[in-house]
């Protein structure tokens, strides 16, 4: 598959490895790449300068948002959550009609300070956003549960844990799914959560996951829905 | 322990009847006792009316909300979270002051529908309005992230899951950890996340709760927090 991704940040360059490594032909998007190349400080996150990460990874490669969903089957939305809708707009409607849109970001705004508040929260959500504004595309929100380590790599963790699917087409959801095994996922830690409103659901799971974080001192763990006998 | 339990639901009674069973003093309070006593149909919840209920729980008394706290050592609110602030106001701050409170109530809001929608939701939390608003109760939030029965009987389930602390008393805090081994969860499936302001992520649970519970059909489940190995 052709995939575009959407960001350069930890959960974008994590997605775009794993997608190159399992042998599918990848494309990192970004606002303005020779911006992003000439970085060469390490980010906010940590994350050493992009260009010095794609140096490792000759084979993805980096286009505006544009030109890498044009060339894509596939889109995954791995952007900061609050400039996910302006991506989408620079990557244009029609670039994205039809395809299978996975959206793994959250709607997160850390201006107030943190733990970051969501917005919308529970009246609406942005996988509903994305949905409501480019129409044509079929936005699965999925993986937005968890660390970006986990979600190529759900064995790291000391036994199972559980991943969401929201979204209205039945054949996206599946195709989102068939990625999900191809990065580790049982079809049994596998819930369908339902049509894309259900992504309130998953995007409230941020609001509870960055508490265990700060509790546990560390990301590396995920929700696992534990179920009657 | 002398407990006082607020609420006369599904909850109130699972909490209730778990803690007269290990031999504590149980009162359950409601608003009007005679009224809940004189109730002689199955309420909305396809609960038996509370005076079946207790007719096969005799040592389990039924008091006003500020008798039932008057007398308790510990307070918990087993309420539908709306009206959770109200019956505290009931009981009296006086009768609340330097006491344990647990509050497993959920700020729910069903009049549009369902899921019904938390308010407040990630700017403030129920658990932070309750400390508030009696700043001499020790509120702890717990159990709010689970159905009633999984609360009193975590073994039920096929394996681990988790139940969550919040609460700014480190010895309330304590004191609701004991009340919950007694309940049979182990020290490990407990995460204390943090002070009382952390009620806010545990509430959002519920949102993600609610969509679980849509797509696996039963409430008969609970979130598990899997570790890194």
């Amino acid at each position: 598959m052709r995939y575009a991704i959407l960001g350069t940040g930890s959960v974008g360059r994590t997605i775009a490895a794993k997608l190159s490594e399992l042998g599918h032909e990848v494309t990192v998007g970004t606002r303005d790449v020779a911006a992003t190349l000439a970085r060469s400080e390490t980010d906010r996150m940590g994350n050493p300068p992009f260009s010095q990460w794609r140096a490792e990874r000759p084979a993805v490669r980096l286009a505006t948002f544009a030109d890498a969903a044009a060339n894509a089957q596939a889109v995954v939305c791995a952007l900061s959550g609050l400039a996910t809708l302006d991506a989408l707009r620079a990557a244009g409607a029609a670039n994205l009609a039809g395809k299978l849109l996975i959206d793994i970001s959250n709607p997160l705004d850390g201006s107030a300070g943190f733990p970051p508040r969501l917005d919308p929260v529970d009246t609406d959500s942005l996988g509903e956003q994305i949905q409501r504004e480019f129409p044509d595309a079929k936005v699965v929100k999925t993986l937005n549960t968890m660390t970006a380590a986990v979600m190529v790599d759900p064995g790291r963790l000391a036994g199972p844990s559980t991943v969401f699917l929201s979204g209205d087409d039945a054949d996206a959801k599946k195709a989102a799914a068939a990625l999900l095994g191809e990065f580790g996922w049982s079809g049994s830690s596998i819930i369908d959560l339902g049509g894309i409103e259900t992504a309130r659901g998953a995007e409230m799971a941020t609001g509870f996951w960055l508490r265990v974080y700060v509790a546990l001192g560390t990301g590396d763990f995920n929700f696992h829905i534990q179920r009657g006998r």
